[in-house]
């Protein structure tokens, strides 16, 4: 754990140094500072509005393990809440600085652009990973139990949960909100400054893709980590524990490599995609060879072997994602329009769930593979293969909503076309790799889910279930409804959060006449009020839902139940969590593909059709899917938490 | 067993006089006649279709077994695909005669025309259950084994996949084609009979509605009995299994006085919902009362406290249904119209994932009582509670086409609008018994699916289950998968039909300049033999997946996988299907709300919104949805039969 401490510390420096590169360019005229700014009030301001929330709940957690349990537990989930915080407010702070310095690099060019975007980006992917090894080491040394980092897996959860469903309703709100009054009622096209919403809608995009998606892969990688370490304990002792530490920290060291190389390439670059694309590839690579040689070293090849299955198929699932989510697939799906709306929500819900089979039998022989060479340890390190490069794969995932910000100011700011069309360009590679990082978001959680049930059934010590015990069906007959109910009521969020924004963007345009005129500026912050109140408010139901179910079942129907439950939420939750992934993926590439021209182009009875399943697919991939990520994590870590209190420990 | 024998003779002697008894009134002037005609050779043409593959492959399939265990399973096997073959094929007989006699008894008033449509129902609906009974007993006599019935239902399950399947694509290729280029391109009106594919559509009902719901619940009803008479003798011996078959009796007798309460009733009666819904009910307290006394008198109650848990849920079931798909959530889902019909798709499939959450809670809550009483057992005997008086609610499920086929052709005919009036209404109440109906097949299905895998795991007998052993898990994860990947299969089989149907639809138009004037006929038949084609050929996939996939998986994973791939299947294919069964027939309903002059009424934007939901909650709710029923027992049949044979029985 030592390594973790100071890799950790060199991290931390290279991100600052980073950060400072960043915060050193220009972030423009006055306009686009202002503009930039505005966005960095409102994502604070979300931020804080969250924390009130939240932290007051973390700290009765935190007396209620105090008291039953001891201080050390209680410590463990503070830093584990705390950690992942800062994380997301570091990154979120940086990101929201390089939307503007973005913008004005792209009047310099493409390659200036693609530096500063994918920068911001990295200060986020690194921030996540390292914050979450040193969180890691100094739980370890504080509680001096592999057992008890449990409970600093269950604070960045609980983290995730705020972030994740918290930002996915405020996102999708705000961003519905805008386009019904705007583009529809009021005719304003995309990112107008006349439109209140409309910083809304931006803060948005970095409060869900940057801060809610940082934090879930907070949680998968803490979580995955976590299993491994423990499961390598009891199975591989002294030899099982070090070897997970030794992959994440090639990991990150590949990752930190892979983003220089990245960064020095992108100046020239004029295929941001393929220069993204090789830089990851390298960081894949290099950890693959690194770990080759730590397992040749130790004379265990079989952690070579089990890494190299979680590394490849997190890249399948990338590559599966990016098959259902682009090309034919969306063509096809683009022109089910020209016969109307409902043929592309048919056609596109059929996609999404046809992209369930391939996965599954991935993750499937995946584990397999990794079980009959290392056990249920094999399980958990596949995980932590899969989310070992994170440090550069988030760091992709994260500079999609910087490059889409930069494009929203440099439309408000009024620059020249030119500078829009680069921002436009780094922004559609952003929606394939926010559509491949959604891919991986969940093949992560599915993998991070299974390990954390091998840790649970390991612990809660149940070596003969009979397969006729009724309540192992019945938990799995609840769990696997819960994820249902929670889309549901995600879902539900959204259209009435998106509700009360719509009323606020009436009534300011009535109220306020020079809006529409562009003499007065619309009252942007009492936008960004209203949606982050709507989206806090509504999250409660479903959180209270995902902590309290394990708690319910175990007590009617005890452990078998619980391992029941965490089976069935995880099933039922991975597909449907995929399904809606690339259902709204492959809608919102099929739109974009009739905007560019084909079967009739914009404002076609086709374009409008696609629009619809845009539309649908927004809280489908950007609000429950994702959300559904964090429900099954949840579960899992829960149970964990609560066999541990049953037990007694 | 005996008295099934008796009372399966004498229940046929009612029918055949039910059956007289439509066949003697009129069925109308030259037109309705022939209508009705065309409708039955259609019916027919698709059942002889469907048999010329399906009986090929059941042969195969018996003289498999024959070779490898012995003649009395091939023999079981034929006894359980022939006898459901009957139901299905004299129940569509006599409900495609008893159309136009539905149609020309509305001349004469409502209640001749509900007493006509309402037997019809009644023959199917006791046919099933008849059959069912009959075929049990006889299958009983000749293998002398309880265990083997499994192959009884084997067959039944079978017959159940083609008619349920391909007659749901059948129905929703026919349906789409029919309204896309009749009521969208050549702006003809609802069951015009210049619409080439106007037969089709109608032929279709029958098909998916009538055949198809028969065969599925045909294959719950025969697979609770066989689990519980299995479970029955294995736990509790003669009395179990006595019990079980008194239970049918009651059921089935108690349906039978329903019927002819509700026939007597039904001339005079001014609100057929009502009449509909005092004669379920009497049955079902008819029941309750029988296996009350029959409890006492064997001094066992806990027989009638598991017999009315189960009666109990399938009512509350049916309610739920009800709630979820009429009234205030749907008057609610029609108003999000007023914003677009992104709007209503996403609303309405909040709603059906919502309604998961309730239903679960029921089957679970009932699950656990029935075990709690009398084990396993219990959770069989309330499965056979729940379809104990299945001869009279498939009957008013079976009516609903025979009034839809009715109206279509009055209108078809040209009679005056006071004869559509009625059927009208008829239909209308036909709409809400169908969406009751599906909730009551799914909520069957899942009692059934799980009374199964009681069975499979007793048979199994795996009696010690490391929770952590990862083939339990990855089973499930496949099984989770498929209801999903099935959906996806279905869906696009639907779409694809539909496209051979319009391309039909338009050469005719083309082709034959008459037939929109009205001067020449268009040729129907082409119609009905394109569905047909397009139907069976798109099923041969998702046929060979149900069947396919515990073979593989015990191949791979073992007895152990083949139960996490039932629990998976169980668990995702029930949530799946209710939320497609609830979000279809609360979007038919927005519709038809909307259509009654609420916002804006027809042609509205609102309307158009809704017509969106509707269209895609077609084949969610007639093909994909009601396929996953089918395909969960089809899966937890076939796991059954693959132990017997492991087990070298």
């Amino acid at each position: 754990m030592a390594y973790f401490l100071y890799l950790g510390i060199f991290s931390l420096i290279f991100i600052i140094f980073l950060a400072f590169r960043i915060l050193e360019q220009s972030s423009g005229n006055e306009k686009t500072t202002q503009l930039s700014e505005i966005i960095q009030k409102g994502a604070k301001s979300f931020l804080f509005q969250e924390y009130k929330v939240f932290f007051p709940v973390i700290f009765i957690l935190a007396v209620f393990f105090w008291i039953i349990i001891g201080y050390k537990t209680s410590v463990a989930l503070l830093i584990g809440a705390t950690f992942s915080v800062l994380a997301g407010y570091f990154g979120m702070s940086i990101a929201t600085r390089a939307n503007a310095r973005t913008t004005w690099a792209a009047t310099k060019g493409l390659g200036e652009a693609l530096k500063i975007s994918f920068s911001g980006g990295a200060v986020m992917g690194l921030t996540v990973v390292t914050l979450g090894i040193l969180g890691l080491a100094i739980t370890y040394y504080v509680t001096k139990s592999v057992e008890l980092i449990s409970y600093y897996s269950l604070g960045a959860s609980f983290v995730a949960l705020f972030a994740r469903v918290g930002g996915g309703i405020y996102t999708k709100a705000a961003d519905v909100g805008a386009d019904i009054v705007g583009k529809t009622e009021a005719n304003l096209p995309e990112d107008d400054p006349r439109n209140p919403a409309v910083i809304a809608d931006n803060v948005g995009d970095n409060v869900g893709d940057v801060a809610g998606m940082g934090a879930d892969l907070y949680e998968s990688f803490v979580g995955s980590i976590f299993s491994a370490i423990v499961l390598g304990s009891i199975f591989f002792g002294e030899k099982g524990f070090k070897s997970v530490v030794f992959v994440v920290i090639f990991g990150l060291i590949s990752s930190i490599i892979g983003i220089i190389y990245t960064l020095g390439k992108a100046v020239r670059s004029n295929d941001p995609a393929k220069t993204l694309r090789i830089g990851t590839i390298f960081s894949g690579v290099l950890t693959l060879v690194l770990t080759l040689l730590y397992s040749l070293y130790v004379n265990w090849l079989n952690i070579f072997f089990v890494v190299f299955f979680g590394v490849f198929v997190g890249l399948l699932i990338g590559l599966i994602t990016e098959w259902y989510t682009s090309g034919k697939k969306v063509q096809k799906l683009a022109k089910t329009g020209m016969m109307g709306p409902a043929n592309v929500i048919i056609s596109g819900t059929a996609l999404g769930m046809e992209s369930t089979f391939a996965i599954t039998l991935l993750i499937t022989i995946a584990v397999i593979f990794a079980y009959k060479l290392l056990g249920l340890f094999g399980v958990a390190l596949a995980g932590v293969g899969m989310l070992s490069t994170l440090g550069i794969s988030l760091s992709v995932d994260a500079y999609g909503p910087i490059a889409d910000n930069a494009g929203g100011i440099a439309q408000m700011a009024g620059l020249e076309p030119k500078v829009r069309e680069i921002t436009d360009s780094l922004d559609a590679v952003g929606n394939t790799t926010a559509a491949m990082g959604k891919g991986f978001a969940i093949g992560s959680a599915a993998l991070t889910a299974l390990a954390l049930f091998a840790n649970f059934s390991n612990l809660s010590n149940i070596t003969s279930v009979e397969l006729s015990n009724p309540y192992l069906f019945l938990g799995a007959l609840i769990g696997g409804m819960l994820p249902f109910f929670f889309s549901a009521l995600t879902m539900h969020a959204v259209g009435d959060a998106a509700d009360d924004m719509v009323r606020e963007i009436r009534r300011q345009i009535k109220e306020i006449p020079g809006i529409l005129t562009g003499k007065q500026s619309p009252d942007y912050q009492k936008c960004i009020q209203i949606a982050t109140k709507g989206a806090l408010k509504r999250m409660i139901l479903p959180a209270i839902l995902a902590v309290l179910s394990p708690v319910l079942i175990y007590v009617s129907f005890g452990a078998v139940g619980v391992g029941g439950l965490l089976i069935g939420a995880t099933v039922s939750g991975v597909m449907l969590a995929i399904f809606m992934a690339n259902s709204g993926g492959a809608w919102d590439n099929a739109k974009k593909f009739v905007e560019e021209g084909n079967f009739g182009g914009k404002g076609s009875f086709t374009h409008k059709a696609t629009v619809v399943g845009d539309t649908v697919g927004d809280p489908y991939k950007d609000t429950s899917g994702p959300s559904i990520n964090i429900l099954i994590k949840l579960m899992a870590i829960t149970s964990i938490v609560l066999m541990t209190i049953v037990r007694g420990l």
